[in-house]
C-alpha cells in the first residue's frame, strides 16, 4: 500500500466547515439581497485570464503577488486578483449588449499570494457594485446609500462613511504651487490615521516647506461638520468648482433621504493614487473603527481605458467579505448556525426509511427543514447527535405508528429534554416556525 | 498612449451576462435550497491545491487536464478538477471535528483543460451532495430522493433515475468464471447506450467467448420491472446476497415513499470503474434522454483512503449546472429575467435624488426591489431604459409632488402604455405583489 499523503491546505488558504461556510452564505445572501433591491443585477467572469488583460497597467506589488502560469496551450495566463480589472474587461467586451447605466454587483473569490503573516489570506471573497455609464450625483449618492443600507441589513448598521473629493484637494495643491508632488503628498496624507498627526507633519516636511505642510494638514483635518469643512475646503481650493458643487449636492441628497448624520466629510480620504478621480470614500464600524474600512469606493473617470477608446464614467464600491466577518467576531455578533433543519427524526427501524423520508417530506414542503436519521442507534445517541448537528427537536415515530393515518409521533425538544406524545405534522410545524 | 489591449476571455471560459447569471444563480439558489430542506449543510475548500492532494491516484486522462503550476514558493499546486478529491482531503483532515453521518453539499467551480471541441468548458459548476460515515439503505435512499426531489424543484421532474448495484455484477462475472476481465467488460458495457447492442457485442466478443458475451449482454438488459430485473440479476449471480437485498430494500422504501414509478433497475449502469462499490445511478430527463445524466454518483466504501487509515464509506450525486442549463434552453424552460426589480423610478430632476431613494426606500422595505434613475432624461428614454432592464412598470413623480406627504405620483405599466395617476406607495406595493 503506497504511504498516506498528508491531508493539508496551502498556506493561506482555508477550508470552511459547515458553521464557518453556513455564516459565509447567509452573509452574502443578505448582502445580495440588498444589491437586488436597488435594481443591480449580477455578473460573473472567469477566475481564469489572460496575464496581459489582468496585468495591462503592470509593474508594482500586486504583478508580484499574482498567481501566473502558462497553461496547456503555453498562453500566459492568471488568476484574477481583484473584481475591478475583469469587471473593466467586461464592459470593453460586452459594452454593446448592456444598457447604460448599468448597475451591476459581483461577489466572487480573487488570489493574491500576499505575505499571509498579516492575517491576511490568499484567497478571499469580495462584494463589489458599480453604476457605469453615469456622471451624476445621483449615482454616487446611490452607492453610498447602498453602502449604508447594505452594512445596516447585515447588522453593523451603526458606520461612520467618510467621503472626500480628489479634485478639491488637487485644486488645493495647485494654489500652494506644489502639485507636482500631488501623488507623494497624498501618499503621506493616506497614512495620517495609522501614523498619527506629528509623523505625518514631518513626512511632508521632507517634501514641501513646513510652512505648505502646516496648510496640508490644516487642510485634511474635518471641522466640526459636513457644511463647515466643505466651506473650508472650498475656500483653500479657492472657491467653488464642480466638485464642491458634487459635495454640496451630496449633502443635499443626505438630507433628504433623512442619513445625513452618518457621513463624514474627511478631506483626508484619498484611497489610493491612480484609480480614482472623483468622490472617494471608506466605512468604520464606530464600535470597531481601528479594524479599517469595511467597505470603501469611489468615482473614476473612465472605467476600461486599457481595452476600450470608449469613455466610461462610473462609481463603485467593494465590501471586504474577510474583514467584515472579523469585524462580527470581535463585536461578539457571529450567529452560529450548524445546519438549517431545526428537526431531526430518529431512525426506530433502518427498513422504514422510505416513510421516514415520506414523513419529511410533509415538512420540507411546508418550508421546514427536516433531516432524517438512518442508522437505528439507541436514542440517547440519535438526541446527541441531533444536538451536535445544531437542531432543536427530534421526532420519535414507533414503527406502528409509522404505518397508521393520521400519524401521531413524539417530539423531543433537546434543550430541556421534554417529549410530547401524540403530534401530528400541523402540530410540529406551527411549533417550529412560531 | 499605449495600444488597446485586446478584451476577450480564455478559450473555453465564459463571460456571464446579467440574464445568463440571475438564471444561474436562481437554479442553484433552488438547488441549495432542496439541499438545505434535507439537513445538508455546505462547506467550501480552496480553488488552488497542493497537486500531490489532487493527483494522488495520478496518471490518466486527469492528469493531462489539470491546470498546475509552481507558486511564489515554488510548490506544486494545481486547481480542483472535481469536488470530490478536496472533499476526500477535507474529510481526512476534519474528521475529528464532524459529526457521522456527515451530510454535505458543495457548490463551487472546477476547472478542466480539456479539448473544448464537443462544447465542453474549461470551468465549470459542480452541485455535489453527500453522506459519509453510513452505510444503511436509508442514506442510499435519501441521496437518490434527493435526487429526484431537487430535479423537481428546479422544473424538470419528468425524469428516470437508472440504479444498479456494481456487486451484483461483480458476483456474475465471477459466476461465469470472467471476472479477470471485470474492468475491460465494464468499460465496454458503460458504453452500451452510446454504441448500440450489436457494437457492444462484437467488442465483447473479442474479450470473452461469444456465449460469454451473449450471457453479459442479456444480463444489462433491464426486464419490465423493478422486481423482474432484480429477480433475474439475482439468479444470474448466483442467488441473493448483501447488495440484492440491498436493491430490494431501495425498492421497499420507494414505494412507501411513493416514489417507485421514477426509478429503473438498469443493470447497464456501472458509472466509471475505480470509485464505486455499490449502489451507482444516472438521472435521465424523459424529454430529453439524449443529453445524457444529468445528475449522477453512488457508494463507495472509502473516500478518503489516499490520506486517512480511517475507513469512511459513504454515498452522494453530483449535478452538473452547465448541462441541466443546456437541457432547460433545449426543452425551452429557460425563464429569461434581466433584473430583480420590476419598478424603476424616473428621474425628473437630478437634484431630487435623495427624495427618489427615500421613496424607493420605502418599497425596498417592503420588499419589493426597486431601481431609481439617476440621470433627467426624456421621459420616452427612461421608459425604454426601464424596458430593455426588464423592469415593467416605472414611477414618474413630478417634483412637487416629491416634497408632498402624502406622496402622490403616476404609475406607467410599461407593457400596455398605461398610466395611472394618483397613486401612493402602498397601492403600488399592491399592484406589484399582486
Amino acid at each position: 500500500m503506497a504511504p498516506l499523503i498528508e491531508p493539508r491546505v496551502l498556506k493561506g488558504f482555508r477550508d470552511f466547515l459547515p458553521a464557518a461556510e453556513i455564516e459565509r452564505r447567509q452573509l452574502t445572501e443578505i448582502i445580495e439581497a440588498s444589491f437586488r433591491s436597488f435594481g443591480f443585477v449580477p455578473i460573473d467572469t472567469p477566475a481564469l485570464e489572460y496575464a496581459e488583460i489582468l496585468l495591462g497597467k503592470g509593474g508594482g506589488e500586486t504583478e508580484k503577488q499574482v498567481y501566473r502560469f502558462r497553461d496547456h496551450g503555453d498562453r500566459d495566463v492568471a488568476l484574477r486578483f481583484d473584481l475591478t480589472v475583469p469587471f473593466a474587461r467586461f464592459m470593453a467586451e460586452h459594452r454593446s449588449e448592456l444598457p447604460l447605466p448599468f448597475k451591476r454587483y459581483h461577489i466572487a473569490k480573487v488570489w493574491r499570494g500576499e505575505n499571509t503573516q498579516r492575517g491576511r489570506y490568499r484567497e478571499f471573497t469580495q462584494c463589489d457594485f458599480d453604476i457605469v455609464g453615469s456622471e451624476s450625483a445621483g449615482s454616487d449618492f446611490e452607492i453610498l446609500l447602498m453602502m449604508r443600507e447594505t452594512l445596516r441589513a447585515i447588522g453593523v448598521g451603526d458606520v461612520t462613511i467618510r467621503l472626500n473629493h480628489r479634485s478639491v484637494f488637487n485644486r488645493f495643491l495647485r494654489r500652494l504651487g506644489i502639485e507636482d508632488k500631488s501623488v507623494e503628498i497624498l501618499r503621506t496624507v493616506d497614512k495620517l490615521a495609522k501614523i498619527g498627526k506629528e509623523s505625518t507633519l514631518s513626512q511632508l516636511s521632507e517634501l514641501i516647506s513646513s510652512e505648505n505642510a502646516n496648510d496640508v494638514l490644516n487642510y485634511i483635518q474635518p471641522k466640526t461638520n459636513y457644511k463647515e469643512t466643505l466651506a473650508a475646503i472650498t475656500e483653500a481650493a479657492g472657491g467653488p468648482g464642480p466638485d464642491t458643487e458634487r459635495l454640496e449636492a451630496l449633502y443635499q441628497f443626505m438630507e433628504d433621504a433623512g442619513i445625513a448624520d452618518v457621513f463624514v466629510l474627511d478631506p483626508s480620504i484619498t484611497r489610493g493614487l491612480d484609480y480614482y478621480t472623483g468622490v472617494v470614500y471608506e466605512t468604520f464600524l464606530n464600535d470597531l473603527p481601528d479594524i479599517g474600512s469595511v467597505c470603501s469606493g469611489g468615482r473614476y473617470d473612465n472605467l476600461a481605458a486599457l481595452y476600450s477608446k470608449e469613455q466610461l464614467p462610473g462609481v463603485g464600491a467593494s465590501i471586504g467579505l474577510d474583514r467584515l466577518i472579523a469585524a462580527l467576531e470581535a463585536l461578539d455578533r457571529r450567529e452560529k448556525r450548524f445546519s438549517f433543519a431545526e428537526i431531526a427524526i430518529a431512525c426506530t427501524d433502518e427498513n422504514l426509511a422510505g416513510k421516514y423520508q415520506a414523513l419529511a417530506g410533509q415538512f420540507r414542503r411546508a418550508g421546514v427543514p427536516c433531516e432524517v436519521f438512518t442508522e437505528a442507534k439507541k436514542l440517547v445517541q440519535q438526541y446527541a447527535l441531533a444536538e451536535k448537528k445544531g437542531a432543536r427537536w427530534v421526532i420519535v415515530c414507533p414503527a406502528d405508528a409509522c404505518t397508521k393515518e393520521p400519524l401521531r409521533f413524539t417530539l423531543r425538544e433537546l434543550a430541556t429534554r421534554q417529549d410530547t406524545e401524540g403530534l401530528c405534522v400541523e402540530d410540529v410545524i406551527r411549533i417550529v416556525k412560531g
